[in-house]
């Protein structure tokens, strides 16, 4: 009756854990960006997994458990803490709490877990990897241009071809002095955005009819729309039309203008100019419209851009693990924010910056095949003395190969299996025979096991026979330098 | 009355930032261990910052809120989640989850944070990293040996020299056989083994204090002791006494019984066994006393070990930020642990790991200068142009340097500020003049803020102006290179 329960192991929902070959993948794309942006001068900065609740800003602990999208706790001392949710709110309480010391424009890159407390779903976790750049304290457009031009170096670093990716930019104060010259209610804002926000998915004639009265997708159901007037729909998918087209960077004046149609405001010519200036920075280094692009279709979601937004696309289909071909977004968002310091301090500090959503851009990389190449690895066999395949493992990893002695307790075939497993492409065998006549066996398990699946006759038996070769004990390394070379 | 209530800014109670600096140093040393650990044919694993509670063991959640020592909150869903403590939880979850597809023995490192809910002190984090490598699924002694040369060799790999660190292994059976042998009652091992892992602080008459009937200490403070026999009393301390002296490992064995006093038990003989064999592979790969230890004072906190336990501790002084010197602990420190998989599963697997404590490792190698090197920074100054500075910029970046086009808004003299802030070498000025004779000035301002510091006369100050150098717009590069190098 006693007998003691047992947990079952099992991953918390929502969460994964990530193999060899991931993580080697991720390692190098990151390190690629990283040299990237080192390159240019960002610093690395790390802030810890939590935060007082109150500085995250968006999720105030307005109940007694705030635990609605991040996951907080209560501390000793009855404070909330909760863990990131993104690496900007760090970034913000770092600023304010130690901005006297830092040098201004103050420009950092972070890399590192955030977590959400969310409902996961396929390919939906709760913790995953942000790498964010961000440009504190410069209201200069050059500051975003920098960014812009950063992002397509590292993924270019990274692998992707030129045209195999492209980095929309938009500007909010164009936005909002588009919707001021067609006279558009500052209460359907929201409504506008949204609209064309989903440009991608339903086309110009969705978007047009979620400006109207209401749109019926294929399966009958009724979105209610925006209801504005025909001529204001007419200026609004002039704008967005403007984004179809691509002109080079020389042209986008006259392009912005033709896309409000003759009627702009302040605001919009506020934005015109943002643009124009961040379009002089980046045409004179030589960055196209076919690396950068205006899209007028560019919302991206968060409430607090004021400025210039971004976003990184790819330019080619996306299989996923299945093969199946996948709706890709962006691998990389951000733009300007000028109030997010001023939370806490209540100062107004300019700040623009980018982040890359690493899983995604890793998925689109490793359906392109660039993940790097892990080193090949070689299992020598333990038959009795264990000092003595360790002494030649080692020999083999001062040679600069991976290798490690069998540690197990299995026998001669298991051990076989066991370095098929494990994926190595050699086994070193060195039994009581070989040493005797200081010998020393090498299998190549790859050509091996690719033998052994298609043998049908004695002489294909005898040809798997030779994937392994015996040599004088001497010769061990170079022998493997020519079958792993060849 | 309804002025808005402003969060302050400031870091979580025991937790940190970390800069720059400190993020080039650890990554430099996390890699080399990487690459030791993977030459060594151990796969990279990652689990989730978060695990079920009760998957953790060693807190079940026996009160409403499981919060004693680990961060937990309840899910959605009423279950129980805790962040990670260590990373052998985990890794015992994991293995008990996927252990039929598992090669065996699993040979895995991870590195990560983990998270304790503890009360923070100087210099003792809530937040900290571990670099952790297991062998689960043998009980070989090679899978210990293996263990003890790796992080020898990562240890030298990070650049310590051979004499300033040394491994020192015991084994929980040879203590519990010298209690056996001393006929001690098992009531009285906890006490026994305290007052062995006090040999470091107390010394020899201490712990044989200890060991009686009480220690005073020099306030006057009284410990009460085991209240062993004299002969007990003798017989632990000669098996602690045999830890002062290094003997070759081909001695180990007689050294062993002399400790023993002649009397061995079956226990002890077990425990002597896995001593020699170990000792056996690793003095057959060249390992000596003078790299890895016999000490009999090793304890190890943890209950859970089983037979063979390490410590690598360091042989030098160390001083923290401060210039003070501090006492230092071990640097890594494992051993072998038979039952943890069992709490899931019922089965027993063998395992042994050892963990390496990040931030301890990396203050022992700052104090002795082993930080790798960082690029120097090059500033370069923007003037009315900023297109032409970052063109300037991506200039010496594909030169390979490190460069940074100023991105702010401020003027000549506070951008040269900026610069120095940022510790930057040398800062890139094309003024009106400078472009009209197709010419750019490198200001070289480590040399120019030395020599500002001791200017007093006139000559000086021209020799301060030398600092820098106004050259062809072509030679840029060429001379970046020589004031660098120089």
């Amino acid at each position: 009756m006693s007998k003691p329960q047992r947990p079952k192991a099992r991953l918390p929902r929502g969460f994964r854990d990530r193999g060899a070959a991931e993580i080697a993948a991720e390692r190098r794309m990151l390190d690629i960006i990283r040299g990237v942006y080192e390159s240019y001068g960002f610093a690395p900065l790390e802030t810890p997994a939590f935060e007082y609740t109150d500085a995250l800003g968006k999720f105030l602990p307005d109940v007694d458990r705030p635990n609605e999208g991040v996951f907080s706790l209560r501390d000793d001392d009855e404070q909330w803490l909760s863990l990131r949710y993104d690496l900007t709110a760090p970034l913000a309480r770092y600023v304010a709490e130690n901005f006297q010391d830092l040098p201004k424009p103050f420009r950092r890159y972070q890399v590192g877990p955030v977590w959400r407390n969310e409902k996961p779903g396929p390919g939906r976790f709760r913790e995953f990897t942000q790498f964010d750049a961000d440009t504190v304290g410069s209201n200069s457009p050059a500051a975003d241009a920098e960014l812009l031009m950063m992002v397509c170096d590292a993924l270019e670093a990274v692998g992707l071809k030129r045209g195999e990716y492209v980095v929309k930019i938009n500007n909010r104060k164009l936005l909002d002095g588009m919707l001021e010259a067609a006279q558009i209610d500052i209460s359907k804002r929201g409504l506008v955005l949204r609209a064309i926000d989903k440009l991608d998915r339903l086309g110009l004639k969705g978007v047009s009819e979620l400006l109207g009265s209401e749109r019926k997708d294929a399966s009958g159901d009724i979105t209610k729309g925006a209801d504005l007037l025909p001529h204001q729909i007419s200026q609004v998918m002039s704008f967005v039309n403007a984004s179809a087209q691509s002109v080079d960077w020389h042209r986008v004046e006259d392009w912005l203008k033709i896309a409000f149609q003759g009627d702009i405001g302040p605001t919009g010519k506020l934005g015109i100019n943002e643009v124009l200036r961040i379009a002089e920075i980046i045409s004179g280094n030589g960055f196209q419209t076919d690396r950068i692009r205006f899209d007028a279709s560019i919302i991206r979601g968060l409430d607090y851009y004021t400025g210039p937004v971004f976003e990184a696309q790819l330019a080619f289909p996306v299989k996923n693990e299945n093969g199946e071909e996948i709706v890709f977004g962006s691998v990389a968002g951000g733009g300007r924010y000028d109030d997010l310091v001023a939370r806490f301090t209540g100062q107004q500090v300019p700040a623009t910056g980018i982040s890359i959503g690493v899983s995604r851009l890793l998925t689109a990389l490793s359906s392109r095949g660039l993940t790097g190449d892990i080193k090949p690895l070689i299992v020598v066999l333990t038959m009795e003395d264990a000092a003595s395949s360790f002494a030649v493992a080692r020999e083999l990893r001062e040679a600069g190969f991976r290798a490690e002695a069998y540690v197990g307790t299995r026998k001669f075939g298991d051990q076989l299996k066991y370095a098929d497993k494990r994926g190595a492409a050699l086994a070193i065998i060195e039994g009581g025979d070989e040493r005797a006549n200081s010998q020393i066996t090498i299998k190549n398990l790859v050509a091996g096991s690719e033998l052994a699946k298609s043998i049908e006759s004695r002489a294909e038996y005898l040809g798997a026979r030779q994937a392994q070769e015996t040599v004088a004990r001497g010769g061990l390394v170079a022998t493997v330098r020519r079958m792993l070379g060849g």
